[in-house]
């Protein structure tokens, strides 16, 4: 599928076909996405949990005020962003490349036949806190978001649209 | 070609072929591809300026250290955040929906055999402010980022690979 289309069939899927099973070889694909993502002066700052445990993915819900849809979900990725792995340069920037491991997921999984779910959770303080107690996180492993995924049992295609009068021509 | 190959064939270019042209349709192709990134609570909150001008090229190449791949890029892509545009949960979340629209433009880029570059611009404020004047930008207009985009003169091909250490299981 061209990635044009892919793009074009990625959303947010928030109901999932529950327990129906994600390959070990489609979730090595979506974490090499992620691990080929751009980073700032190629520190590659980001690191990966995979949440498959069901109790683990029910205290998410429990934590998370946005991420009920861990319930039908068949397992969670949290991208964590690693802040000792910097250099003068590349400092401010972490969480851009959080962003982007993110988007290279979300776009894999599409190519896998898989939904997924963007759910943030930096900057915002409580939930940072939260997701870090949750799974005992040290002080420089900060949690960025963190992605459902699963078989989706909604329909997919983008929300998105291109508008004219969001760009300006130089 | 499938997204991973695309994933994997994206890398930072920072020499183009001078002058070579990019068409209507694959620019365009470039900007629907950002537009149609996810965005916290789709408020969609993402501008963008094309840079075509050599004279702002150049300006550029002289307001930011690390855009001298401009100098051969035919065009460069900026992207803005707009902080009028939130609501009370997605106003943290801004510049993650850009970094997000910059991946999808990158490997867009790709697809239609063309490189690019992600210059960072926020949240460095000496960048900021300097591209703001640039371009004359209101202060809710951030310049998130420039990315140059050209026909490559160096060979594609990710650097980035799978680690197993930065993946935890759970």
């Amino acid at each position: 599928m061209p990635v044009a289309e892919i793009i074009a069939r990625r959303r947010s899927i928030r109901a999932y076909q529950p327990e129906a099973p994600v390959s070990d070889e489609q979730l090595h694909n979506l974490l090499e996405a992620a691990l080929l993502a751009p980073s700032a002066c190629n520190m590659r700052p980001c690191e990966f949990i995979v949440v498959r445990d069901r109790g683990k993915l029910d205290a998410i819900v429990q934590a998370h005020p946005y991420a009920g849809m861990l319930k039908t979900a068949t397992l969670a990725i949290i991208v964590i962003g690693n802040t000792n792995i910097h250099n003068d340069i590349s400092a401010g920037y972490l969480f851009q490349d959080c962003a982007a491991a993110t988007e290279n997921i979300l776009l894999q999984a599409v190519s896998e036949g898989l939904g997924s779910c963007w759910c943030g959770v930096y900057p915002t303080e409580d939930k940072v806190a939260a997701i870090s107690e949750l799974f005992a996180l040290p002080e420089n492993l900060v949690p960025f978001n963190i992605i459902a995924i699963g078989v989706p049992a909604e329909a997919d295609g983008s929300r998105g649209f291109y508008e004219e009068e969001k760009v300006r021509w130089e």
